[in-house]
């Protein structure tokens, strides 16, 4: 028997079944300094251990995109190895904040399954849900993908759909415990806009475009040990559909997150990703720009010093945004590579 | 109202205005690695815990142009978003060693002005200044940009160019307190030659060439958080003047920094930039090369274990330095691309 | 007198002489997720402050191979800045973790000479030893390169060659102190394949390929303070007889250990190196893919809880490694690129 992970194909999975994800993953601050020469990213919460105490931390968190990304990654040799299409992410909430020295493990349950009437691949629905060495729930999210069959004549599983939300509500947004963003510094944060400077329909080009380089997005997504082979390997992938390694979808969301910083800069939390599509693949030398629109604003129940924005941001390649591209008709402008909603959570004056 | 930052442009500036730049950064062992990783710098204060525990220091201090580019990249949102060209360093000088867990941040003074005779452009003086955590300045330098006026109809303002020094004097250099480098090692640090051993008007090749990455010039001006745009956007660079992304002057001073460690092994301090010219771009592929000579030598005045060095180095890119290729008529021989005069300590016999 | 580090050349060796090199280096968690950003191993010892702990270790070790390389480049400036190849490794044992916050420093003593008949070169045998801040012997190795003679009139030293070993015997290898792998988690490891399960004989395709970018095996080479010049210098290396940069052959080892994960999960620490042979150079674009076959294995006398597997592990260069491409006649297949041998050690049940 071969002692290889083939992964698991998708008759594998059943409605119920748990999956514990190998590989515990031990937070540094050297994975957060990489994740800031990587991306760039200038929110101050993150950046300064001194703004962290400030609002009651007792360091600075790691980015919330960071831990997702360590988080989803460990999910891949077990979920995604033989996945033909990451098809969408739901329901993401931010439990808990992350801080070098945590341990990061995952476990997936299985919550929806229907096979394709090609009889070739089917869509598995997993609820993912990272925790720290506490057992604490760090984040959680639903993810569905579409996975190969290992052998097409296996009976295809009734058919079971999960009911996603189309997005959080936002009373199930969870603030950060025993922190406060009162008279929260807008000079050090580079931004003087609060939640209540930002209305729903208000449109932001983040104006500025980053070139993506092989190198970037391997190290990247070799520091989340993330292992889909479609990243890293040009001998195979230049034989392929496209002739390039693709570019996981994460290393986009996390380029454009970075560049929201101009125009959202005091957005300084993740609460919830309510939905992500990858529009279009990404390839090592594409330059990313990106814009966003407010959705919509809600306050917090239990807290007067924060509130949520709901935040639509498109990531687009060699086009930048000050046209706002973005859906149209029944697909996207050409271009155009992320459709990312999620809520941030902002300090309130 | 837009919130993205704009920039400041020239008929913004006033002289005595004081900025205080956002995004204070707390430096982290994972900053110093990266640091090593992108430069391969050897001097063995900044490699090795151990030596500077033996030389009085808690820990190893951070190389001091890591401190310099961080200090640096917070002014670019407010100072040279829309310069022209980054003109000149002078006057700066290294105040207090940077370790891992201290928070730097950045404020600037206006201290002259100059539009120029076109009408659109001006040039700006700013004193700026980093302090860690706790006040204290850690380095302080003038640097003066052109930067475009919004609007040439703004009437100039009173020419008030302020007077900066040739060079810092020996008497005004700070060398680090409750620090010894009696005894200092020259086995650990690679190099038998001491500040007694060198001579003014004595030139070094430092021999070996080191070729710039796309990813690691964007990885090093991240880290940075400096946001000037000519670094990482192929796609707006490629229409432009040299069809290239700009390599970040503060990389080449990096690199040449580090491959001066061969002749200039036990310079393991930065008291002073006394100025730098980036006198022609780099870009991705260059092959950098560097060359010292020893301008002058100065005993400090309150110490006997250290002795400073003023030093000129010029690197080159695409060009050996065995023949010692610099200024000439009114200009520089072809290939070279920085010029950078300043004061290193070296501990003394 | 120039100050530069022109190398040690052949006729400078005497046997017996001890080298100290210089750069004690203090490793950080900056290293570690720089190696984990360059390689994406996923050994769950070395991944989790967690399962390190469990096992009785005070922190996460650092990868075995970040230490080797980090010792193996501060012999460079002395032994092989003017070698004309690297011949092998031999006799390699790793005798104590490293853990950040660790200072390594590396001494080595020549233990043979053998001058080549054209008058040119020489072999240089030395054993390094690579230590902590204690003092105590972290690895130790005999590596022997051919060296260039400054002087081809030099007459030739007596032949000297030492006797090393084929491998080293299993009664020799070194288990980590005060640690205890007993009911090792194979969960959280991601392999159910313990040391029971393995037997010689034995071929595993590790399946994966890994592109190098140039700027990733430039950034590790500089993490170890490796200055070999040909691994930097395009405009150089562009003349010369590959007309590339050359991957430091360490590159290859630690990611063909990296791919070893799928099929090898459980083997968590390296004991020994046998030998190493680098049998083609590799170059930036290049896919590496990695196959092993276990050569023998060994329990431990003092331990029951981990045993050891004498592995072979081949590289490959855009080979896919199913045909186990391997030795034959008096070479090795096209593409292959690395044939290295060592103990690992596994938990055992």
């Amino acid at each position: 028997m071969t002692k290889t992970n083939a992964g698991n194909f998708f008759e594998d999975f059943k409605v119920g079944q748990v999956l514990h994800h190998a590989t515990p993953r031990t937070v540094s601050e050297g994975d957060t300094a990489l994740y800031q020469a990587l991306f760039g990213s200038r929110f101050s919460l993150q950046s300064s251990a001194e703004v962290a105490r400030k609002a009651g931390y007792a360091a600075a968190p790691a980015d919330d995109f960071l831990a997702f990304h360590i988080v989803f990654g460990k999910t891949v040799p077990d979920i995604s190895l033989n996945a033909v299409a990451n098809l969408g992410y739901a329901d993401c909430r931010f439990h808990k904040p992350v801080f070098p020295g945590d341990t990061l493990s995952t476990e997936s349950k299985v919550i929806g399954l229907k096979e394709n009437s090609n009889g070739e691949t089917g869509t598995v629905y997993v609820r993912s849900t990272g925790r720290n060495q506490r057992g604490e729930t760090v984040l959680d999210y639903v993810r569905w993908v579409m996975v190969r069959k290992r052998d097409k004549a296996h009976p295809a599983p009734e058919a079971d759909v999960p009911h996603l939300p189309e997005a959080v509500e936002p009373q199930h947004l969870i603030a950060p415990e025993k922190t406060s963003f009162k008279g929260f510094d807008t000079v050090a944060s580079g931004s003087p806009h609060l939640w209540d400077d930002y209305e729903p329909g208000e449109k932001i080009d983040h104006v500025d475009g980053v070139t993506i380089e092989e190198a970037e997005h391997m190290m990247a997504t070799r520091l989340y040990q993330n292992t889909a082979k479609v990243h890293f390997n040009q001998y195979t992938e230049g034989k392929g559909r496209f002739g390039r390694r693709l570019i996981y979808g994460g290393h986009v969301i996390s380029l454009a997150r970075a560049l929201s910083f101009n125009g959202l800069g005091n957005a300084v939390l993740i609460a919830a990703i309510n939905g992500g599509r990858h529009v279009a693949p990404c390839f090592g030398g594409d330059t990313v720009f990106a814009w966003s629109e407010v959705l919509a604003k809600a306050p917090l129940k239990t807290r007067d010093d924060l509130g949520a924005l709901r935040i639509r941001t498109i990531a687009t390649k060699d086009l930048p945004c000050s046209g706002f591209p973005g859906p149209k008709d029944k697909g996207y402008d050409e271009g155009v590579i992320l459709d990312l909603d999620y809520w941030a959570l902002m300090p309130r004056r």
